[in-house]
């Protein structure tokens, strides 16, 4: 069984950061989704959901995140890194955090449409592939689901008006 | 359930453009992996694996394939593509077949260590996510397949030739 060695203190503190990601998103409208990448205490990727904006099905915080962290540290081996992300990784994002050799993934809100981090599947702590992580989860989980809840209800709030507008012509 | 509409034909000429992707791989001494994209019998993305070469843990085949075919028609969404790769995706490539919305898959030979598309998880034909596939395997199997044991089989005779002249050192 993996463990964390990381306080209370620092977790909080680098999921701060992967919230502040997730602002950059919500800025450009994007679903508010954040994740960086830490080695030694250092913050080597950031990365945040911009698909619709480079319309790449690709562009997902975490993956953002650990392409920077590769080139930062010139190596496809994030060996010892940590990864924190605001919302549960979905398969690609897992996949990519087992292909990077990632040691710890901690993660803010439960996806309970499409999570592989213990929602739907676990690939993770799945021991019959050549990697597995020590996962955290519901760190800093309610600003980080407070912000994908505000989004859509913003977005439910903007169609609702809409609909009535187009009743009123 | 999902259904090819695809000729036996046209399999075969579009899995032999992925090999041609795979030894684009093998002639920078990477594992040999290839894939493309095709959208209305139209190749609008190709990759192989170059993960030694850039020490980036995302480029695998799929993915970079993917990347460019999204580039290609500016749009996240692959609706009624077909992904041809020479192995099983792994949960990485098969995440971004899932979040890419790719219609059909095609693939040579299996993977029964990392294989996230009946070997090991079936992550493509899972319908709790919001995406699910046509999936096809075996494809050119042996011409797939014999490219990767021949690259193995290589590095194995090499690393045997070196320890043998380290002994007589």
């Amino acid at each position: 069984m993996k463990e964390s060695f990381l306080t209370q203190e620092k977790k909080h503190f680098f999921m701060n950061e992967a919230i502040k990601e997730a602002h950059k998103a919500l800025a450009l409208a994007e679903v508010p989704i954040g994740a960086i990448v830490v080695l030694n205490d250092e913050i080597i990727g950031r990365g945040y959901n911009k698909r619709e904006t480079s319309q790449d099905a690709l562009s997902h915080a975490e993956v953002t995140a650990i392409k920077e962290a590769c080139n930062s540290i010139d190596s496809w081996r994030l060996e010892n890194a940590q990864l924190f992300v605001t919302l549960e990784p979905c398969p690609m994002c897992a996949g990519a955090i087992l292909q990077s050799r990632i040691e710890e993934v901690y993660f803010g809100a439960f996806d309970p449409k499409a999570g592989a981090c213990g929602s739907l599947i676990n690939l993770l702590e799945d021991t019959r592939f050549n990697h597995w992580c020590y996962v955290e989860s519901g760190v800093l989980m309610d600003p980080c689901a407070s912000l994908l809840k505000d989004f859509f209800k913003d977005i439910r709030a903007k169609k609702q008006k809409k609909k009535e507008m187009l009743e009123k012509d």
